[in-house]
Formats: C-alpha cells, structure tokens, sequence
C-alpha cells in the first residue's frame, strides 16, 4: 500500500463532500426544506436494505445495490440535479453526466475509477436485476416523500398523475411489489387531491 | 408476503427520515453549514466503500459494515446527537440510545426488528472486525471535515489536540493505515493552527 494511493482516496472523498450541496425537488417531511443527494443517496441505501427481498430477481446481490445507490448521484457535483419531469434538461443529461464520471471516478486510483465507473454504467443501463432493484428504489424514494408532503414537488411543477405514472413504471422491472404500493400511493395522492389527475 | 408486511416497512422508512433533521457539530466543506445524520451516514458508507482494503483484518464482511454505518445513528432521532468531547451529555447517551432502539426498530417487522438491532448492538461494541471498521470511519469522517475547515468545530469547542488523540485512537483497531494518516492530519492541523496543542 503506497501513501499515495490512501492520499488520491482521501481526496476523492473530500472532493464528494459537494454532494450534500446539490439540491433535489423534493422536500424533507419534517422541515419542508428541500432534499439534497447525500441525504437522498443515505435514504436509498436505507430502502435497499429494508425492502430487498421485494426485488422481483432472488437472490439479489445487496452489496452491489448498495455501491450503486451510494454512488449513483456524484455525477450532479458537477452535472447538477435534473428534475425527473424537466424534459427538456434531460436532452442532454446522460453526456453532462458521462464527463462528470470521468473528471469524479478519475480522482480514484485507477482500479477503483473502473470499478465504479463500471457501476454507475450499470446503474444507468437498468439491465441487471440489481441496476434495475436500486432504479426503483431510487424512483419510489421521491414518490413517498411526496405523498407525506402532500405532493408540494408535484404541485409546483404541475405535474399530473399520468406523467407520474408513465415516469415511475419501471419500478415494476426492479419489484412488482413496490409499483403494486406505488400505484394505490399515486391513488391516494389524487383521491386526496395533492395529485392532480 | 403480506401487504400488511411492506406497509410496516414504508412507515419506518418514513419514520427515519427525520435523520436528515438531526445536526452535529462538523461542518460540510462548501457551505460550512453544520452536517446533518443522513449527510453524515452516506458519506461514512462511501468511506466504507473506498477504504475497505484498509481494515487491518482482511477479508472484511463489507455488506455488514455498510449495513452499520447507514443504521448506526438512526437512534439520534430520539437521542440526539452528542458531540463527540461533550462528557457531560455522554454519561447517559448509551440509556437514552437503547430507548430509541427500541423504538425505531420495533416499527419493522420482527425479524428485521432483531437483525437491525444486533447490527447496532455490534457496532456499538466495537469487538469484531466489522464494528471496529465502521467505528474507524466513524471517527475519521469528522476529524477530516474538521481539517478541511480549518478546524471550526474543535475551535468552537476548545478541543486540543491531546483530547483528539485520545477520542479517536481506537481508529487504529479498525486501520492501522488510516490512523497513521490521521496522525498526520492531527499534526499538520496543530503546525496550521487550527487545533490547539
């Protein structure tokens, strides 16, 4: 073990300290203040480990879950967050994100830039059971905070419950049973009127 | 699986989002706004993560450690978070911490109830590998926001470098590698006059 190779680590981990400073759309329930991603990305490895033996695919690999949830937003450091309904800021996010994972997985020394990078891809291709497992943690977690919000995120972008809908479904491809949940979650939120239909 | 299971298991997830309400001492590197639990909890399992081939005992259970770090605070919903040199409000932390253990994780179904809490027993005990490990992260997490903010909340507190010593050497039973770095984080804080001699 080189003192080199602990100095570059330290520093990739200094340098992901900005993630608590990149705000989301959806707020926290007891302050009402918005979400930033390290505290979404704690959340997600939260649910991961409560709810993965809802995964569709058993036995599931939880460590590679987790690594990908921990991982999946450092990419905003510099990319910044994009609003899962922003349609038009999503054009060009997976190439702002793709320079973000060079410049920020290449802090690492080079095993570990490939083995994350390697991750993050695998998160955002939702081709294996547990990239699509974290994708539906990842989408059902902002749902749930914006049902106990009564749906304020929804609302200030004038969201409907059919774009939440057609936005969300791939939770089903990581656990049928969340998107079961999911749907009388959305239901609820319309019946209740924090949802518009 | 009964609906009545993964009901029990959204209310604790929404229970325990008042984490990220929680505040300590240390302050983030960008905004020098105080860390909250949540923030502090993610960064510890991305630690975990990148340093994991530090643990002086190899091979480490790296799921378990991970499952430590994102669980081990929750009980501070309750308890709160006692600063790490405050003696006074640590004489009772461990009676305070076990009443909220019992609460938060009593909201899960039973198995999940007992597995969360022997993780948090077993991290509180610092006797295996697993637990030594994740208190080491535990330790240096804040000692390096501390140096990378010119050491505000030692200042703020009066901390000296002796007491940092003291409180954090049991990192070394974790990593002998990272205890060594922070050696040198403490001295270089001392010669920089960010923590007092």
């Amino acid at each position: 073990m080189t003192p080199d190779r602990l100095s570059r680590q330290i520093r990739f981990i200094a340098e992901v300290d900005k993630l608590k400073e990149i705000v989301r759309q959806t707020l926290c329930t007891q302050s009402r203040r918005q979400e930033n991603d390290a505290e979404h990305s704690w959340h997600l490895a939260l649910l991961v480990i409560v709810l993965a033996e809802h995964s569709n695919h058993q036995p599931l690999d939880v460590l590679r879950v987790l690594k990908m949830v921990i991982l999946h937003d450092l990419v905003e450091i510099d990319a910044g967050d994009t609003f899962a309904y922003d349609t038009a800021r999503m054009a060009d996010q997976h190439e702002r994100e793709c320079r973000a994972a060079d410049r920020i997985f290449g802090l690492l020394p080079e095993d570990q830039c490939a083995e994350f990078r390697a991750l993050w891809d695998e998160f955002e291709a939702r081709q294996t059971p547990e990239a699509r497992f974290a994708a539906a943690v990842d989408r059902f977690q902002p749902m749930l905070l914006n049902c106990l919000t009564e749906g304020a995120a929804w609302r200030q972008h004038g969201v409907t419950s059919d774009r939440v809908i057609a936005r969300n479904q791939h939770i089903q491809n990581g656990s049928a049973a969340l998107w079961d949940h999911a749907r009388r979650m959305i239901d609820e939120a319309v019946r209740a009127g924090h949802l518009e239909k």
